[in-house]
């Protein structure tokens, strides 16, 4: 590529608060590029890419720092999502084909999509035909996901936020459930279909002045409803308040879902959940007989922008620049990652991984970083996360909200 | 009053942010004040100084800015609470002979009860039996509650904060819920059983960006199932996304709660729901089939101290030293109150109001304050609501999470 090029950018998957702040870092860092020309963002991931529904980024961002900050603080996706599943191109080609013709219609030498396993899949199909096609075309995965469940990366941008208002929100529930002189229970239901990374980020919201959650159920250990009974019983007898972590997705032994919606699947085959706690809490009414709250914390833990976790939107800037500068040395089907350094202080530093290796894969919590009892998490993982969550952003309010930034994708 | 005395300080009913702001003020000035020598907290409300269980709270507190202001940023209430109802003393007096044992023991000449509607009451029937008996104890009631609806008050200590936090929270679902092409329905269900103040502050999420919530529901006006079908086609039409905030304590017009679970009732006779986003989910689902999501703000709308408004909690510690300068000038059977000046800059003046005006009472939304159809709220609401979610508190953090304080009521 020796003349200027364009790049493109779309965004993939459920929402997280860092997704926009890894968008930014891509500019920012295609901005600073002597052979980046324009930056063009894909609309509604690649169906819109698939429909040209293509926005130009320069003229808002290019030199303007105002709004570049607002973006990196602004929830869910500037330009969108999608849900769509591409064919494998052996089976059609015809996605494939109009991506390229995109792609030469904008003259687009860089392609990066911010997206989790299931967009890394599209990463992969497409790096894979551009090749095949002998188009230069570098083609970048930037993730993201809130359930830090993507391979070959130490964590991943909007974990670490997430983590961050579900410890918070779980040791502001603890202190709303002590004030009474009553015995009480609460299941505080938070997502995570197979990997039990987020519901185990409750366990900071231990300090020296409170225990909850006492109980933490994650889903990669079966469930047993007796033996949850036998231990919430004692907590009770010990402390009186007890808070139960639960990842939605916990299962039996027989890897049946305890949520009675546990039925349903999305298009990609995924289980759809919900209920896990309210299962849970009609469980300890009937057989405990005490008071029994539950809570899902639903879609907050993803939106929250209002407390991200500073390490973590930085980390998602400097995982977009890397994408960028890993395009510009020739650098396709891969993803952009981080890689913790064996350092006594948290220090990482940016790398790259081979995109097949993530692509439809799940990391999953190591069972040592889980108790013998399968109720708690170890030392191991409090270390792993407690860095995730450090530093506050400083969110600009108008009238008294946080003052975000207004996508460019919406019909109306 | 003459010699110097001590003064006794408790907590009752439901959790607010504001609540120990109101205790710290409480303190300040009765730190300050000459006459005044110990300060005694009660735990547990009511129920633990009948027990006898009352902490000194001098030692930790006096002349300590940084436990004062960390008292002022903990949410739910450091000497716990109650919900504990007193019978008449015409009825049985044991619990009032009690009491003013506790008083002649601990040398009480004020006690201030921080609480709502109910606590209200308490400070009634106590007012009244301590000036039957000639005992020379002042007793005034502290206002809080996140629900607003307490008589002769322009608004309750707590309630800026939830406000602030709904309409955070709904904007943030509103991003969420922008970013797929594809006709959604969120419905967001917010405390308010009778009055329906909190869900009307969902419409400050609304800004040049942000039109949602399209639909308001408040408990004041009956709730009609087809027009609510209809209403919500017609904004799917228009916009799309739709948000709906709709209050737990909707009823239609025979006065049957929507929400399933209507017919239990707690200690107070008051109706316990919950459900309510769960049946309108299942309508929605059922009438128009498009995607539908439920959200329960849950307890989070009265513990996320972490983004409490400033100017609550700046009003809520003066209310709490005007309660003292109250008893201070002879006050008893009062509770203190605020008023909003007629200034074209908002501002409060403190006051008081009496007891038997505001025990029991409820103030619920004027209609003239809800639009016509009964899906929305008028300008002059939103004015009324604005200035009291203003305003971004420092919280102390350790460790990436908020750092409050630890409560001194909990029996392990």
């Amino acid at each position: 590529m020796g003349e200027k090029y364009n790049i493109l950018i779309a965004q993939s998957g459920g929402p997280t608060v860092a997704i926009n702040a890894s968008l930014a870092g891509v500019m920012r860092e295609a901005f600073a590029s002597e052979e980046i020309d324009r930056v063009y963002g894909g609309c509604n991931g690649i169906q819109g890419i698939l429909e040209d529904r293509i926005l130009e980024l320069n003229e808002q961002f290019e030199n303007n720092e105002e709004n570049l900050h607002k973006l990196e603080c602004t929830p869910a996706m500037f330009l969108g999502s999608c849900r769509y599943k591409m064919k494998s191109y052996e089976e059609d080609t015809t996605d494939y084909d109009r991506v390229l013709e995109i792609f030469q219609k904008y003259h687009i030498g860089a392609f990066f999509y911010i997206g989790g396993n299931d967009s890394m899949d599209t990463v992969d199909k497409m790096s894979q035909y551009v090749k095949a096609h002998d188009m230069d075309v570098k083609v970048v995965g930037i993730p993201k996901t809130i359930d830090n469940d993507l391979m070959m990366i130490d964590h991943t941008p909007g974990f670490g936020s997430a983590a961050k208002y579900i410890a918070t929100t779980v040791r502001e529930i603890a202190m709303d459930t002590y004030i009474y002189n009553m015995d009480t229970v609460v299941i505080v239901e938070i997502m995570g279909r197979n990997a039990g990374w987020l519901t185990a980020a409750a366990a900071l919201a231990r300090n020296n002045y409170n225990i909850a959650p006492q109980l933490i159920y994650l889903p990669e250990v079966a469930f047993d409803t007796d033996a949850f009974v036998q231990k919430v019983k004692k907590s009770l007898f010990q402390y009186h308040h007890v808070i139960v972590a639960v990842s939605e997705g916990i299962k039996d032994k027989d890897g049946n879902y305890i949520s009675a919606q546990g039925n349903n699947v999305d298009k990609f085959g995924h289980a759809m959940l919900s209920g896990t706690g309210a299962v849970l809490k009609d469980i300890v009414t009937e057989r405990i007989g005490c008071k029994v709250r539950s809570i899902e914390l639903n879609v907050l833990q993803r939106a929250a922008a209002h407390i991200s976790s500073a390490t973590d939107l930085k980390e998602s800037v400097e995982l977009g620049k890397n994408g960028v500068r890993l395009a510009k040395a020739g650098k396709t089907g891969v993803m952009s990652t981080l890689t913790r350094k064996d350092t006594p202080k948290y220090e990482v530093e940016y790398s790259f991984a081979d995109i097949s290796k993530i692509a439809n894969e799940e990391k999953k919590v190591p069972l040592e970083w889980i108790t013998e009892e399968g109720t708690d998490v170890s030392n191991d993982m409090i270390e792993y996360l407690r860095p995730l969550v450090l530093g506050e952003v400083t969110v600009p309010y108008k009238d008294g909200i946080p003052d975000y930034m207004f996508d460019r994708v919406r019909r109306k």
